[in-house]
């Protein structure tokens, strides 16, 4: 049996090992780090990175390879000048719904930071995208996600002026875009397409939601047309990788 | 106004500069060799690093920083001894339906290559999944994904030898593993859970797809269940991430 007896079902097999049995030494330290997460638990301190290369006997070099993976991975969290195990990824439901309803379900406060408003004439792929004509208004809301007050996403919403006139004077920009469009326009969503993709975070955009730069991110690329199939907005939202899982009911 | 004339509606906003203006070396070179590959074309050889260094008047080092983001992006692809501009992600539907299925849709010859099949008694956490008792035996079938003959991926999954006790025998680690329950058991799909995140390969994935190691992964955790609504398989869908896409419809 070549299984290990702990082995989780969504754990890599064989603990990532290669067939050939060379295991790389600072994988090998990742390992045993990550069952010294399991016993702490989320929210603890993980000892120093001194302390720690003393105990797995590897180079501090070695060390931080491992440390910096498991940052990537979500597993690790910076609290003050420490390091913490980190809570598991948020499981957001890719859904009509807005981002504000899937924190929320998950006991999280969900929040938004205005990073800019502007209207601009849509270009040729835009304006195709929302049914425009080229040159037609449009607005670009650009807004930072946060839950619990950490910066986990930025999103970008492309909408005509025409359909939401007054978007600069009646709307709050740290609430609902979807609950805006429902309360005061009467607008509703009727269908949806996502393309879900793993991007790199631009310097820009890392500066924007505080994550280290070259952070791998979970990018969704969205089209809604409303309740009577009309294109309404385009949008672009950029999910921290080590803090965003979706999840997705497909079928009956 | 502050948006390029040619902005893109899916693209990051203000080339993905800081607001302080502040643009990091190797981000400006990475900017100035993607407008290149836009004029290359796909499948185009890339200038050697030599050239492109002394084009764009930057270090070799800070060219390997902008060439290494685009290669993990995937937007170059090594061929021979060359890089190539490479063509666009695959886009892969979320559905009930197989990879088989959704890559030859987008014109691909999909293919699998078996690393391994295995029994083994089921751990507390996969029996639970599965509605087995703790103990039974399960499958674990661990194959790489191809896309004309393309490694672009690693699946493993587990399903009960109750319920496909001729595995070992009847099935051919080719094909597709749904064909095969539908012809020879006549077991249908009902529905399934998925979870989608972002994780690094580890050494041993990175060996069988073939990627540098590191390489940012899309990782699709799957529950089906049959017509019926029982739980029938486990799988664990790792993607290159520089090579795929999902999509999906939502609402009517």
């Amino acid at each position: 049996m070549d299984y290990p007896n702990g082995q989780e079902p969504g754990a890599p097999i064989r603990s990532g090992i290669p067939e050939h049995g060379r295991i790389p030494k600072y994988y090998a330290a990742k390992v045993r780090i990550e069952a010294l997460l399991a016993e702490l638990g989320e929210g603890e301190a993980l000892p120093t990175e001194r302390d720690l290369a003393l105990r797995f006997e590897v180079s501090r070099e070695t060390l931080r390879l491992a440390l910096r993976e498991l940052h990537l991975e979500g597993r690790l969290r910076r609290l003050g000048r420490g390091t913490v195990v980190a809570s598991p990824k948020l499981e957001q439901p890719l859904s009509l719904a807005s981002y504000t309803e899937g924190v929320r379900k998950q006991g999280r406060r969900p929040g938004r930071h205005l990073v800019g408003l502007d209207r601009f004439p849509a270009q040729p792929r835009l304006a195709g995208e929302l049914g425009l004509q080229v040159g037609d208004e449009v607005w670009h809301l650009e807004r930072v996600l946060l839950a619990d007050e950490e910066r986990v996403g930025l999103e970008s919403t492309y909408v005509a002026v025409a359909r939401v006139p007054h978007l600069d004077t009646e709307f709050e920009p740290d609430s609902s875009f979807y609950a805006y469009l429902h309360e005061h326009l009467g607008i509703g969503f009727g269908n949806a397409d996502e393309r879900l993709e793993t991007v790199l975070a631009t310097p820009r955009e890392a500066l924007l939601i505080g994550t280290p730069g070259a952070l791998p991110m979970l990018l969704i690329h969205r089209l809604s047309r409303d309740t009577r199939g009309v294109p309404l907005e385009r949008v672009r939202s950029l999910y921290r990788g080590d803090r965003f899982s979706f999840t997705t009911h497909l079928g009956d």
